[in-house]
């Protein structure tokens, strides 16, 4: 097997994680924690989401903290952003990067931004198009893409066809994310082998939740087919509080502890990043369901 | 990449499992217990281990387990044993299969069985000849083949020249045991291309444990490497009770969860599977680490 040299993390945290935490966190301690993030050596940060706050309590203080977060050099700040509405406080806010999302189940999307998937592609365009007319580059992010609570399986050519949808837009980037964690690496291969016959790896990101364990088997699957670039929530957040260790984007700290030792390069260092991951726990009140983190917290 | 139509798994909870359990199962429980996983399809379980009382307590009703528990047809019935007093009560007890274990760490092994590596393979020749003798099959444990939690790396010059010393005394397959779950598949790829040189895949099984939630992307570079035998323990039992969902086995659910979900077979019910972690785990009195019994406990 080749292993790639380096690859990249986007560091969701903030957004993907903190929005599925039922604790509120401080804007005081949300900017503090997103400092900390930066000076770890991460490239980049998804630090919030614009969607309505009636949609994300968690999230709703999101103005304030992309305005008050400090700028790391080489650090990008993204941020979700479902409306032109969210996009002009993305702006307001100088935030470097716009997150646009679509799912690719109907009855998800639906659930999710109560639009089809019809109706969703024109938002979108005019979002895409307003934030590169505003200097600001444009990431994507497909869910649900290896199966749907709602729809089960999900059809690999309906996948390829919104890649093809949202590239077109200008999306610089896709995102695929297996939104509820049931993905396994013979999936990720499939899907990667009939995505990369029309696209290039570097324009993916993989974006796994660890609902089922397999995120890092699935990381696995993704660098041999050549994929470089993945989204992680340090600790593990977004976990149910009533099911510990159940669920969340696959943690940070555990995906660096496996490519780090695996001698594949991320510039991020993970001392520091366990400690910024202690920061947060312990304003989350429970343990996270990080595996790396509970090995270094057993050290002390 | 191929995958195997089928895989097997051998059942190690009753025995790795509980014996790092601080709660102590009833006899009761126990029999009842492996009497159910005797009827999800398992073709291999280790019952029990009889090390002394004094050292593994969880274990000390290793004879009345192994004695009262009902011998489902096709299922190999093992038992971890030490020492010719170890084998003795295996013979006593009708257990089909006698597993041997030795640390490639020196460390380690003096730890664990207060002997040198020189001095512990004279007494595992001759438990090996005395069980085959008796009639009984004999597997090895190869354990801290990826890391001592004393000596830190392995040389894996180290375990190919114990590799080669047990199957010269006739164990028939050695289980190669990540101890301390520090491996990563680089690892489990780089080991095995040297085994592979020397051995058939056959004759491997792999162990690992999930301390930093890299089990699963180890079990993909084993497949990979043409590895059709894995270790699990039902639920993940194991870990620390002080912390959850940190350590011990792979969860046989979770494991069988990827393997069905990619096509690869192993003849285990599942959902019978998961109705016996519930009765185990409901006896633990603490959620087990599995991450697909969570989801499972989460449906009701």
């Amino acid at each position: 097997m080749k292993w790639p040299q380096a690859v990249t993390i986007k560091e969701v945290g903030p957004r993907d994680g903190l929005q599925n935490e039922k604790t509120f966190i401080s804007t005081k301690d949300k900017v503090k924690w997103i400092n900390q993030l930066s000076r770890t050596g991460l490239s980049y940060i998804e630090v919030t989401s614009f969607v309505h706050p009636k949609w994300i309590p968690a999230l709703a203080d999101s103005e304030q903290v992309a305005k008050n977060i400090l700028r790391e050099k080489g650090v990008t700040y993204a941020a979700l952003v479902p409306n032109q509405k969210g996009l002009e406080k993305v702006i307001e806010s100088n935030i470097d990067e716009v997150s646009v999302f679509l799912s690719v189940s109907e009855t998800h999307n639906k659930k999710n931004i109560n639009k089809s998937i019809h109706d969703t592609l024109p938002i979108l365009k005019s979002v895409i198009d307003d934030a590169k007319c505003s200097g600001k580059s444009v990431r994507g992010y497909l869910s649900t893409v290896f199966g749907c609570p709602y729809e089960g399986d999900i059809s690999y050519g309906d996948v390829l066809k919104l890649c093809d949808e949202l590239f077109d837009m200008g999306v610089y980037e896709l995102s695929l994310g297996d939104t509820i964690g049931v993905a396994t690496p013979k999936q990720v291969e499939d899907l990667l082998t009939l995505l990369l016959k029309s696209f290039p790896a570097e324009k993916f990101a993989m974006h796994f939740h660890n609902t089922r364990g397999t995120a890092l088997a699935n990381v696995i699957a993704s660098l041999e087919a050549g994929i470089t670039i993945f989204d992680s929530s340090l600790g593990g957040l977004g976990g149910c509080p009533y099911a510990p260790g159940a669920s969340g984007n696959v943690a940070t700290d555990d995906l660096l502890y496996m490519l780090h030792k695996m001698d594949i390069h991320t510039g991020v260092d993970l001392k520091e990043l366990h400690k910024t991951a202690a920061f947060i726990q312990e304003k989350i009140g429970r343990p996270l369901s990080s595996h790396s983190l509970l090995v270094e917290s057993n050290k002390k």
